[in-house]
């Protein structure tokens, strides 16, 4: 069952064959380092197609770094940061937003990963206040850890309700790609024009070898960054093959194929598990992610045959991500091996 | 010119072939994220090789990262890490370890970029008194940032002194390769056999795309360490491609081939140029650099031909430095440029 | 109505008299700094007779600091820590043990301020998972912010959890004095006897013009606390007038009376207006807080007479703080002011 | 010999008499803490009284907040702090600025403890660069630690240089009254009007129990500084007793007469032990501090008699501090006891 392709997460995937050939093709004689290079600049040139020309970006090597680096970038240590109870840069950094930044995180529990103005409004208080962290930036996860989607109208309700309070709206957009394929816009209508004004740009987990790129939509933002970016270990020697992935990426239509093929992928998973009666959808299908609650002996069989996570022990909910090279033929399969599973533990209740 | 390759840094330089190659040859279906993949595993089994069991190892993104963890991994906030003024960690950081361990940095003057007994032992006092930084690690780089190499003995010294004194020895080997071509040692004699407790393996200047590992000679160090290198943003998800070139680089000789080149090639450019009667060279040529006082207005005509940094501005005094992948006729072509400038500036002043 | 003693916080109140009597003693001469002198040697030696020998006191400025270093000297920063949502650390602390230490604050909802074994037991996963940061402290407030006390029992039942995790325990005492009054206990029955590992000793609530002391009961863990103690800017030059103040705080009763009358002033208040109709004492009244729900419309016009904190804008609660300066006539006016509003309001409503 | 005082450090002499009275006075009845009482407002007041309006004045515990403090609020952690090799804050402080403001602290060597424009500008380089920590501060200290005090014109020199640089001076006056008085000018003459922006104002070494204000002159520079001093936990709660020792240390001429008496009994110390021919003055006496080479054999004889510090163990160079307490009488009987074992060992050697 060697072949049968991961559920477990997006980032299991390799480096999709136009990424590596713009690797390869990127490998010519000598360039200058960290970032001083013609395939830089024409990354940035091609990120300003997207999202106009009134933007600064820089590229750093992980996801953990993107976050934590647009925290640093526009928090003092004595504020906070306001995300929902199961972001990643809460339950799945370690600390790194608290070491790098000395902020406090606050969390808000959602029932779908989104937040909305009223959820974060119970932690808007104590402005002014010398003892208590200034809260300063919203985050939010675009697509969610939990595979839903917010609109257009949703976000610029929550960059409303931040600006009104002198606060900033972050993006944390690993899944950004998925999210766009999945809302049939362009970049730039949910992020910049919705009032984002610190996005991370997601590369790995759509495709890419390894890079992620900050983009901040308020220039002023970003005027000392680049010591930032230095001082926290995030800058590349070469840089050029991280550039040279990105202008792959986003110079055609490579996002969005791999992007919403992932989409596509969760999609018909969902639809042909949905009519199994053991097993219930519990988030709704936005991007590349199903969240489903299934009998907990099945957990272990299945992984088995091809390894996800559970998300929570508690209710026996099980995640199943699909990503830019998962195939129909992996759904079947997958499928397949759930009936069998579903029909065999059912014969053996049955006996 | 644009065909001439650079002088400036061997991170000027791309990938070398057979990286590229076993990056293309990871490329195949799903592999763990995080690093428990079978690359990663081979990888580290290939290190064991080098250095011994006894050791353990962590892939980093970048030498900053190398050495900084290093020291997190072994020091607390209150105390200070000893190195050469010319020390990259010191003038080249932007004040990383500063930063993310809250120690001081204290340096020292050389003559040739290399500690001694001798000199370290200035930094060494104030043990047990609370109002100053206790003296915790002495860092020394090897190759180092001249181009000059420290002999087995020369580091089992300051190994030594070092543990007299209950600290601990780091070795920034960002250009390991280079000196273990140049002193025809293996590794392992010259860091873990010579009482090397922490060592930066650099893979970026020796031919990776990118990629730095952290070896512990000393297991008890390394006990927390993947939370720290979490927590530190340098954890990268899609691992396979990080251990794969390091495997690629150390399972043959591959290493060698690559910094013996540029050794080779810092000795060719030496032994042509000693000879013009304008130009000293400053420093033994160890290694993969070559420093030199030439006069102060070849510099600009020189840096048409192919870039370089001026090493100082006070003396005159340049840096070049050769890569994996500079040829014969890389220097034949720079030396023809330097010689025809200095028959040209000979005229000149002549006339 | 200037007279009156606020009942805000028990840090409006001024020094003791014994204790400005014991700075002036102190006043002698000159005295060796930083501790060195022979007050903080007998101070210590009293903390010693109060808790036994096997201890390592510090003396720090505030409270802030003896929780936030306690943690420092405990925990490195991909931990965290565990407390109640109304712990002090976690919403007056604008943050400091996040910048301090660079640890996740994790927060447990309950319904009167004290953790129990069960909640607790919510935050204790992920343990060995490189991406969450480890669980590593539990800190519990004695007597707590909501004016409860935990039994000795209720504190070894955490002690033991934690140490099954390989955590360690740490009390935020900066009202340890109330709650070892109210127990009618030692410190040492409470503290070291129970389990805690670390103690934030109060001072400044209980009568001091300032200073809190951080007490070890494994010595191992304060090793190298003095260095910490430095580098965080907590160590005082003039070291005797800190010492000297606890030196009389607790070589006599003077830490029992102080506190013991704070505490009964609290549950005289409570006697008092626990017949009121329109107000709902909504807490255990342990130590020497009030928390009260009381007519909205009354808040403003009672701290025109003397004023205090609400704590719920939501559930309109109050709290009154008592202290050791506290007396009967002061109790006995402020209810006559709540009675006399009551009436009065009581009245304009039956009108 | 017990009833001698001390040539340690004028950290050794007690409170002035003035001063506790202050502190007594102040003890009346209840007052709002956290610096919102009459006695920090009358404070501030008074400050504004010697410096003028256009300030934002703090108070905090000690010398190494102040200092540090003063630095967190106008760096970020990318840029670089300049001072003298002497500077307390480098030399004493254990790495209290690194950890807490993350930047890089840049000595320079000087003769006098007195930096210079000249001598500065060897690390004004690297603006811009993104591998350099960028210079920001220049902190000067005023008295120095060698017991010289810069001129207004040597201070508005170096003010100038940091501005034109884009960087801003710090005082670090720990003793700026014994500068005041050894110049025979206000505060404000060589200090807002010499172009300083922030000033450690130094309350603990010139009679007060503890205390220290930080005063910025550029008010912008003060805006979140309330946060700043919370979260690294400088806010004292029963702020009253600080504020009123400024108040009665600067309402009327008490911080003259103590600074000048120490500098008067400093004078006389050098006066009389300048014509002992074994030992040599090695630094001017500006203000409070004899700094004094003296055979090698004397020191542990002297030390029985009076302790004090040595400076340089390689250059048998001795430091002793004169302070507010200091008395003729104390001047002749040191003198005396010098001149007893110069004669004696004088003799020993003769014979």
């Amino acid at each position: 069952m060697s072949n049968f392709k991961s559920f477990a997460s997006d980032n299991y995937a390799g480096i999709h064959p136009e990424i590596v050939q713009a690797i390869i093709d990127a490998n010519v004689g000598h360039a200058s380092s960290y970032g001083n290079d013609s395939y830089s600049e024409k990354a940035v040139a091609t990120f300003k197609k997207h999202f106009g020309d009134d933007i600064d970006v820089f590229f750093v090597f992980n996801g953990t770094a993107a976050n934590v680096l647009s925290f640093k970038a526009i928090t003092k240590s004595y504020q906070s940061i306001i995300c929902a109870e199961t972001a990643h840069l809460h339950v799945d950094e370690c600390g790194a937003p608290e070491l790098l930044t000395g902020c406090k995180t606050l969390t808000l529990p959602t029932l779908d990963g989104k937040l909305t103005p009223e959820i974060i409004k119970k932690q808007l208080y104590g402005f002014g206040d010398q003892h208590h962290s200034q809260p300063k930036v919203i985050s939010i996860t675009q697509s969610t850890e939990l595979g839903t989607v917010y609109s257009t109208a949703e976000i610029t309700a929550i960059a409303d309700l931040a600006h009104q309070h002198g606060m900033l709206l972050h993006m944390d957009g690993s899944r950004i790609s998925n999210a766009a394929a999945s809302l049939g816009l362009s970049f730039k209508e949910f992020t910049a024009d919705a009032g984002v004004d610190v996005l991370s740009f997601g590369g790995t987990k759509n495709g890419l070898m390894m890079g992620e790129a900050i983009v901040f939509f308020n220039r002023g933002l970003a005027e000392d960054f680049k010591y930032i970016r230095k001082q926290t270990m995030q800058l590349g020697s070469k840089m050029r093959y991280i550039a040279a992935q990105f202008e792959a990426l986003l110079s055609n239509d490579l996002w969005f194929r791999n992007a919403n093929n992932a989409n596509e992928m969760a999609k018909l998973l969902a639809s042909k598990i949905e009519r199994i009666p053991q097993i219930t959808i519990t988030q709704k299908v936005d991007a590349n992610a199903v969240f489903a609650i299934i009998p907990r002996e099945y957990i272990p069989l299945l992984q088995q045959v091809s390894f996800f996570y559970v998300w929570s022990e508690e209710k026996s909910e099980v995640r199943w991500m699909t990503s830019f090279d998962t195939t129909r033929e992996d759904i079947d399969r997958f499928v397949e091996q759930i009936e069998k599973i579903c029909s065999e533990s059912w014969k053996s209740i049955c006996v």
